[in-house]
């Protein structure tokens, strides 16, 4: 029978994860019932949310069990089809495994269009983290011409997309960065208005302030922690603030602690609200048609940065920590040779 | 020339306030110019926002200056008019001075019908109290029926009118307060379905899970602090909380901390909004119409907790951070034979 591996969860970590919390398993390929076909996976997505479901803690995505495979975002080509629909040779992407083989269900998975662009991007400015820049920006931030747009992890493949969403907008766009070749991109190649390198600035309220004469209508706040703090002081009458993640805290062993500000939005009148893409479902087509027309015209661009090798997959979700990628970090797993 | 008496800021209070941060002062009795009229003050109101216009900080309440007298929501009498529309005995409210006689402009002051319930309601539940709770309530935090509302400090000025409007809105409500008296005048009298006396509750979280068994839909938030930390995590899917006041970090002298809650609004998708009563100036009618046929109908019922004498002003609003006020604390400054 044909094998197949898989990264399944060891340990669940403590504090920052580790590549002893990840075991690479080779397992029997698993055969599609009816209703579902077999991906070989061409890319894997790592993501920061991940993090929470390596806890055993009830969250939106649900905790995964040690000695489980784990789950990613994926784009592969069919391999056997049992589905309506799905052929032999088709790319499709979906929520599916740590894996280089896996059955995906019919209904869970959407085809991709190779002709759009790399079918890469089905993870990354043409999937999940695009979907959530495009509504998290345009539904909850609501931007307005003139108003000054600032997000957090601007390098990052949700960042860099509401950056240049916001630029189009007519927005005075700030973001903030963890290098100088990352702020480099954002000001020179995305068109952002400032970019702060918050790792090396010691005074970052002073930064903030410094870039933002006018203050700040919309935050779109990927990090939390001190660079919320340093935010929210600035946040102007009527302003919006969309969370989208906070990953600053996500390894803390302790509930992280800071400073009281939500006086700030009484002062303020401002409005916090959180944010899940998955509630976008119903209108995700319509961002990634948009997308797809703003990266045709290079009103739109993003990057990735593309570890090889399926082995490498816990390499790549722990560089997310260190703010190693600029855009979207993704595995390469096998060859797309459509 | 006749004289009257004003309280004045004679320093800014470090922490909590104490008595030497005012003086009673005796001052010519002023004048109204063409367009003002001379109030006699009846009722003066104290609030726990003054706290902030003790500070040196930009805020939305402007800063007070050491040596001037300080600002208040007062009910008076018309003693003199220079203005169309007021006459001489008519009863007005508005934000005058913390003083037994003030001068006031027309445009800035209402005139208060005693036909409606007592003059001093007009600083209470007919008031801006009243008139915050009630676009609070229904504006920000927009119930449904069959939701959960809590309200925190359930049972002051504010947080009884939201309350009893939750209720009326055909909503689960919940409070907390920090007396039994409090707690037996929420649920045996204004119709709450359980209130919490937080000072005498060893663990809140577990004391707010049991009293909202289905979640929190709606959290009117008037205190913040460790109250705030408790229900956060109680909070429903797509619920919002509106931030009134945070009087339990009034009067910190360091930034207070405490545990960052944001990821909360992720997962929850709750939206957090702050709440100015100004913000209300062109729907002040409508609120107060509406709560003056609740109160009729006993619908609505309230207290007052009324200090009696002029110079026992400072002593009233020092009792706001000792949270020893059922209802809307008042300072009777004369009496009203109207």
């Amino acid at each position: 029978m044909a094998e197949t591996r898989q990264w399944q969860l060891a340990s669940r970590p403590v504090g920052e994860p580790t590549a002893e919390n990840f075991e690479l398993v080779t397992v029997d390929r698993p055969e599609p019932d009816d209703g579902e076909v077999l991906v070989k996976t061409l890319y894997q997505s790592v993501d920061p949310y991940m993090r929470g479901r390596m806890r055993d803690a009830e969250s939106y995505a649900e905790p995964w069990d040690v000695g489980d495979p784990m789950r990613a975002g994926v784009v592969g080509e069919v391999l056997e089809s049992e589905a309506d629909g799905f052929e032999e040779g088709d790319v499709v992407t979906g929520d599916l495994l740590w894996a280089e083989h896996a059955v995906g269900d019919a209904d869970e998975l959407r085809k991709v269009n190779p002709e759009l662009g790399p079918v890469s991007t089905a993870l990354g400015v043409l999937g999940m983290p695009g979907v959530t820049a495009y509504w998290g920006l345009l539904d909850v931030g609501d931007p307005k011409p003139g108003d000054t747009v600032f997000v957090s992890a601007a390098a990052g493949a949700v960042g860099s997309v509401v950056g240049q969403l916001a630029r189009l907008n007519g927005a005075r766009v700030v973001g903030t960065a963890g290098s100088d070749e990352k702020i480099e991109w954002l000001t020179e190649e995305l068109g952002f208005d400032a970019a702060i390198n918050y790792k090396e600035t010691d005074d970052l309220s002073g930064a903030v302030a410094e870039a933002c004469p006018n203050g700040i209508d919309v935050y779109f706040d990927n990090v939390g922690g001190p660079i919320t703090d340093a935010v929210w002081p600035r946040l102007n009458e009527f302003s919006r603030v969309a969370i989208c993640g906070q990953i600053a805290l996500y390894n803390e062993t302790e509930v992280p602690t800071g400073p009281r500000k939500l006086a700030t939005l009484i002062e303020k009148r401002a409005k916090v609200e959180g944010l899940l893409v998955s509630d976008y479902q119903d209108r995700w087509g319509e961002a990634l048609k948009r997308l797809a027309r703003f990266i045709q015209e290079d009103e739109i661009r993003y990057r990735e940065n593309v570890v090889e090798g399926f082995e490498n997959a816990p390499d790549a979700f722990l560089g997310l920590f260190e703010g190693e990628n600029i855009g979207k970090q993704l595995v390469k797993v096998a060859e797309f040779d459509g």
